[in-house]
């Protein structure tokens, strides 16, 4: 307990191996402190997506990514 | 808001992003439409599948458009 | 095929059963329209949240509705 | 982005809203923090599970308190 | 592991417990027999919804039923 | 209906076709089954993650094995 679930971009080379036990540890503690419950059965799967595949407002990352480029 | 996530198969060489663009689009718009609220947040997620992966009724998509071809 | 995951706040009373319908329908529709495939198994998933537990930038959505009230 | 789902049981009375709120919050300036961006637009969702729909190893959560009290 | 997520409609009143376990324990057993790892670690989600809430080809399981009753 | 989503990590060259359809297989009539329904629209989704995105209390499946191999 719990499951977590990030839902990520892929960008400039993805996510290193690094951050993602930082964040994956990181969200794990904070639980674990929050609700003062053991984590040892916590599990965080990290989903990285294609900036072709995530869209806010109706636009993708990747357009939203080339708008901030030319600002 | 919302968070709207699309699990579809890989076929025919993939969704284009053309594909994906409208589809993205037309479903924050519908959204908004419907419920009269700004999607300027609304998230739509995109996941491809392998037909390997998916499966109806206990059969996977690429059994079943095996079948689809041989009718 | 596919499979789409609607997750939005319940506010207002929550989403009606005819908005339900329409956006089910309309994303239906549209994924059939745009991928020219049959969506007779297209499977649409409404999740209604709770205000406390849906959070943009850190922030409820209750605190974001109160911030927008106030303006 | 990006968008991160936490499904954990409803124990003890559920979450606070404070305790909902510090960790949506938590998460979010960790993942800005460990990949330097902006999370603005970063998605918290909490789902509560009833303890009998949360499993593991085959074993409610119901059941797994049960035994922990008895210990 | 594994996390597997079981979104059903809550029927008649919903699944009981017994059930939820039966399936539960199922699956755990079928995943690890057939990959032959353990699976003291394997979550399993139970997610019930609202027949208002779960559409398929554009039509909720409320209509379905319905026109399943006058046949 | 179901829609059960499976998430397992990717190991040894990842589950085999065969495995994949014996599990879906396994859930779909396990379902149908336990709740004396027809799973004819039941849909099976296999995400398989690599072993640096999934982790068990904090601990990444990559280093979990490592440590399995030394003992």
């Amino acid at each position: 307990m719990p499951v977590i679930n990030v839902k990520m971009t892929k960008e400039d080379g993805g996510a290193t191996i690094e951050q993602k036990e930082e964040l994956s540890k990181g969200i794990t503690e904070l639980f674990s402190k929050i609700f003062n419950r053991s984590a040892s059965n916590a599990v965080v799967l990290i989903e990285e997506f294609n900036t072709d595949n995530y869209y806010i407002g109706g636009k993708s990352i990747t357009k939203i990514r080339e708008e901030q480029k030319l600002k």
